[in-house]
């Protein structure tokens, strides 16, 4: 059973990943591992970014104010297939059990200018 | 079980939201009073309108010809939430009962320039 | 049960469709033969060539490299209400059986310089 779908896109020059205060209130340290290792991290960061905006708008809550920080919705990729993977924290993670969510699928693509994001999230019956 | 997805972007500027007769003929009195309260009225119509045509697409349909009037794709926002949902009615309601079609969920998306739509039809089984 | 999701965009003008050993490469002769027909060729390419990497991620295997060859995802049109779906062949329907994937659910969408596609793998219970 699927509670939502949530999808996001962002231009890429709109996050502002040059910015060390933004970057440690929303990204996790291994995040930001991954992200500074690629070829362009600014299109690594706008990517993950979209990405924790459309697992919120999967979820159903709201992603500003009372919602769940951002940096609670943490993305990191398979070592072997290279595929991004969900791992929710504190009040993400909260607010995903409430909902009986047990798993999240997201995928995301980056152009040169643009980043979007997928996520689904669904419970077992 | 699900049936099908859908995806769709417009460019903003190309939805002539400025348009009454547009308007009327593709958007329902709801909606317009949603999309028209919003800081960016064109942006939430042409956001709306991309749901409508993934929805159509998510449905396996046509949207052009003997498919189903926009109109009937009705997509409203959870109050508490903000989270946009589905309403079918007419033709579209007809045609998603014939798929055994009982939930459809979608997602929005918009920047300045670009509105993105993904929506996912399901059944139960 | 859902597997993976997958979502890719490109910029229209990035697809080299005018390279004939690139769109023999990638794309089956019905592949070719349906886009040659589209009123924008490019566009159809395009959107078609995000549609196999969507489906590449959607599988969680890499498309490059020791991945699968794009030739052997195959996207093509059902007659009657124009649905893209999609065909596996070789290595891709190999590694699609290894992870139990019974079903591929596509999208595409294309303005006059994006496209986009979803991609939703699935296994039976």
């Amino acid at each position: 059973d699927f509670v939502g779908v949530g999808v996001d896109h962002e231009l890429i020059s709109a996050v502002p990943s040059h910015n060390s205060t933004f970057v440690a209130r929303n990204f996790t340290d291994a995040e930001v591992a991954y992200c500074q290792a690629q070829t362009s991290p600014s299109s690594s960061f706008a990517a993950r970014w979209a990405g924790k905006e459309a697992v919120f708008k999967s979820l159903g809550v709201k992603s500003k104010g009372a919602g769940a920080s951002l940096r609670d919705i943490e993305i990191l990729n398979d070592p072997e297939t290279g595929a991004p993977t969900v791992l929710l924290h504190g009040d993400a993670k909260a607010q995903a059990a409430a909902k009986g969510v047990s798993k999240i699928l997201i995928s995301l693509s980056h152009s040169e200018t643009v980043a979007i994001a997928f996520a689904q999230a669904s419970r077992s019956l």
